[in-house]
């Protein structure tokens, strides 16, 4: 059996391909510009950004003159170590240790390449075991995002929008030597767009992002994850990249770990403000209830796939709350939650109850033994650590706000070395395909650290760019 | 881009190929063969059975007479749920369903059309909510396999040995319409083979079991399990007819997810009999220690993966013991153990931790504490439940197996539907190929329940049989 490639016509021809205009594929894109190669950039949507333009922006590196100026003790070592015991150990060594030995390259890349400008606190996400994360001047992956396009444009990348993968395209050796994509398609549209053959005479780099939002594909990985269950990400974040990186033979890891957020709001779409109550407010200062029973479910505290799961165990949105006292102790506005709609402020415990329907006896219950434990600071229930200032539960007004887990971020995806080549299924690389960001697997292993989503794009998009835009041209 | 399928010439032509010849394979050897179609059946070793043959051959069914003359009130539902508890809810609903519905069935089929007969008991594994486990009268899987090559046989199903997959082939339209196999190679065997193009008119049946044994394979999965960590599994255990079945398309899930046994010895091949002392014996009425400091480091009542991570953590062989006392109280023999030299006995604590190279006091003090909590029914470390009979450790002869964790099952494989027809990326059956047993994945989600497989490989072989066996021949 043989695969024969039948191209008849290459209508456009650029020696590196790049799919995806976020994070990593723009990161790649200027590498393999400043490498020598002519680079084009294919984006599925009408806007540039991808899923990253919606990211916090928040980026880990390890070993910084922020961290040494605040007296933090850091290194590449200790941030690989948090890595994989997030990750269960199912983290490539090789590849994580990539990633934070480059991080503060990275970071430095961003401001002295970039020109951005971060807050001056160094921050400690969930699973770090020391502040390393950095907050651009203005919390968003937009703010990398800008100055990307800027300098992509600068060193003459191409870019084209609403252009969309269909098949990666191989030359009798099995080589990566083109694309054909359809223009004037982005997943939202419709219409079958143009067919064009593109070919790239060094390489593609595939920068497509997670999978977050293809039911079809993440119900297969994880059947509990069906269409009522939303989504954190922009509506672009689909597998037909992933698909097509597989069907021509690419290992695929860690497809079944799928990142969910515990703490959003099922009544306002994607990330939304939800979080900011729930997991600030609600969940450190309140409890996290049942509405069918009046029953606290999980340690509101616990790791992010405790929660969720016990969430979905539940099978549909349970109420996370707390009191007036809760806010004043958390530190943290609200005041935006509730103009949205997305938290609801009640007079009494009761109306809380009435409104969602829960027992009322059995939630006036909960509250009191949560009182009770939170006075001795235990939690009898679950164990979960009992903050200052939380509890009693009884200062109106009382906030809530319905809460069910969304899907945030694939850790999944085709497997590369640490030159960011992918590999096949034989873990040989396939030549002339590299892969970067969230489409890449076996980075976080079973879970991503918060913040360090960011420094994984920029890391393997800039090295994605630097080999591939140095690929020796094939005879 | 096409695929254009250039087969010369077929060698043999038949309707189903089945390849593998352990519980699954046979099964839809026989079903496939009373469908009226004409089989052949592929085993890649030079004997039949695969890894089927050294399994325990323990089925669980839901709703047995056996059950009920116990008084065991049982359903498929609650077998599901125990299946999908244990899994994590990554399990695919409808596969879990199909087994715990149709187990019953396939336990009578063995017992009325193969003969088959098992002890009278009823044991409850570990994870399952009732009694509903099976022991044929030989606790060995090698019980099903004789009458099933016997049955097979007397069908007129054709069995050639020492025949590896090498390719499976479609026909213009993607339909499988064949195999190219190597004869006389085997996974052991050095030399290429003759190559062999095989027709299936109908339908090809992949039953080739678990990547166990693919170092290459489960590493990029699982970086821990390298080959330092053992298996319990024969050594045909290997991935290349899933990787075949991934190239053309199968969509694979929870590929990491393998599950190891943490109650092995490294010092023995396979499955050994090191289980029989830590898991009935050390592990309930004795303590799990870290050689490098003679501290415990596990509940060692946890559930498989939490000992198997803390032992994978530590990085090398933890030393499982007990006394005197324990063995009695465990009502085990480990005489056979203590022949094949996996366990080591001695005359004093102090004797033990000198042969494993221990810090003497640190391990007294692990055993002190030990007592002392034993005494009180509590075991302040690790919250382990305290067995009547468990402790104090302090009656000689002690008794010590080096315990490192081996792989023992892949949960992960291509995804197939009720009918066990492999489904594509886009989860669209590919047309003429069908796939059971351990190969197939979906079922057990993140954890197989011990006795479940014998039932999935005997439900699903049967389904894949029946179907491959009536499948239209295409035009």
């Amino acid at each position: 059996m043989t695969r024969v490639t039948t191209v008849k016509r290459w209508d456009r021809q650029t020696d590196v391909v790049v799919v995806g205009s976020g994070l990593a594929g723009l990161a790649a894109a200027i590498e393999a510009r400043i490498a020598g190669s002519d680079v084009l950039v294919l984006e599925k949507m009408k806007g540039y950004g991808g899923n990253s333009a919606i990211s916090d922006g928040v980026m880990a590196a390890a070993g910084t003159a922020l961290q040494r100026r605040a007296g933090i003790v850091d290194s590449a070592d200790r941030m690989a170590e948090d890595m994989r015991r997030a990750g269960l150990g199912l983290n490539q060594a090789d590849l994580v240790h990539t990633v934070a030995q480059r991080s503060v390259e990275a970071f430095r890349w961003t401001i002295d390449f970039l020109g951005m400008t971060y807050q001056k606190r160094v921050d400690q996400f969930g699973g770090h075991s020391v502040p390393r994360c950095y907050t651009p001047l203005r919390r968003s992956g937009s703010q990398y995002i800008r100055p990307m396009l800027d300098k992509a444009a600068q060193l003459g990348a191409a870019i084209r929008t609403r252009t969309c993968l269909e098949t990666i395209v191989r030359d009798t050796d099995g080589r990566v030597c083109g694309v054909a994509v359809r223009q004037g398609r982005s997943t939202s549209d419709a219409g079958p767009g143009e067919r064009v053959w593109i070919r790239a005479r060094r390489a593609v780099v595939l920068a497509t992002g997670g999978f977050a939002n293809d039911i079809a594909f993440r119900t297969a990985q994880d059947p509990r994850l069906s269409a009522a269950v939303g989504s954190t990400n922009k509506t672009c974040t689909t597998a037909e990249a992933l698909r097509e990186a597989m069907r021509i033979g690419a290992m695929p890891v860690h497809l079944s770990w799928i990142q969910l957020g515990p703490w959003a709001c099922p009544d306002e779409k994607m990330y939304g403000v939800g979080p900011d109550f729930a997991s600030y407010v609600a969940f450190p200062y309140g409890i996290l209830v049942n509405p069918d029973t009046g029953r606290r479910i999980v340690n509101e505290l616990a790791d992010r796939k405790t929660r969720a799961d016990a969430i979905l165990a539940v099978g549909h949105p349970c109420i996370s709350m707390t009191d007036q006292n809760g806010v004043v102790h958390s530190g943290h506005e609200i005041g935006h939650c509730l103009r949205r709609g997305v938290v609801q402020s009640f007079e009494s415990l009761e109306a809380l109850a009435a409104y969602y329907d829960m027992p009322r006896d059995a939630f006036l219950d909960t509250v009191r033994a949560f009182n009770q434990g939170a006075a001795k600071r235990e939690d009898g229930l679950f164990g979960k650590p009992i903050l200052a200032g939380a509890g009693p539960l009884e200062t109106p007004p009382f906030y809530a706000m319905r809460t069910f887990p969304k899907v945030h971020h694939t850790m999944g995806g085709v497997l590369i070395d640490t030159r960011a080549r992918v590999l096949d299924l034989q873990r040989a690389p396939i030549e002339g395909l590299y892969a970067a960001g969230e489409v890449a697997g076996g980075i976080h292993g079973a879970c991503r650290l918060g913040s360090c989503a960011i420094t994984d794009c920029l890391v393997f998009g800039r090295i994605a760019g630097q080999n591939a835009g140095r690929t020796v041209l094939p005879r």
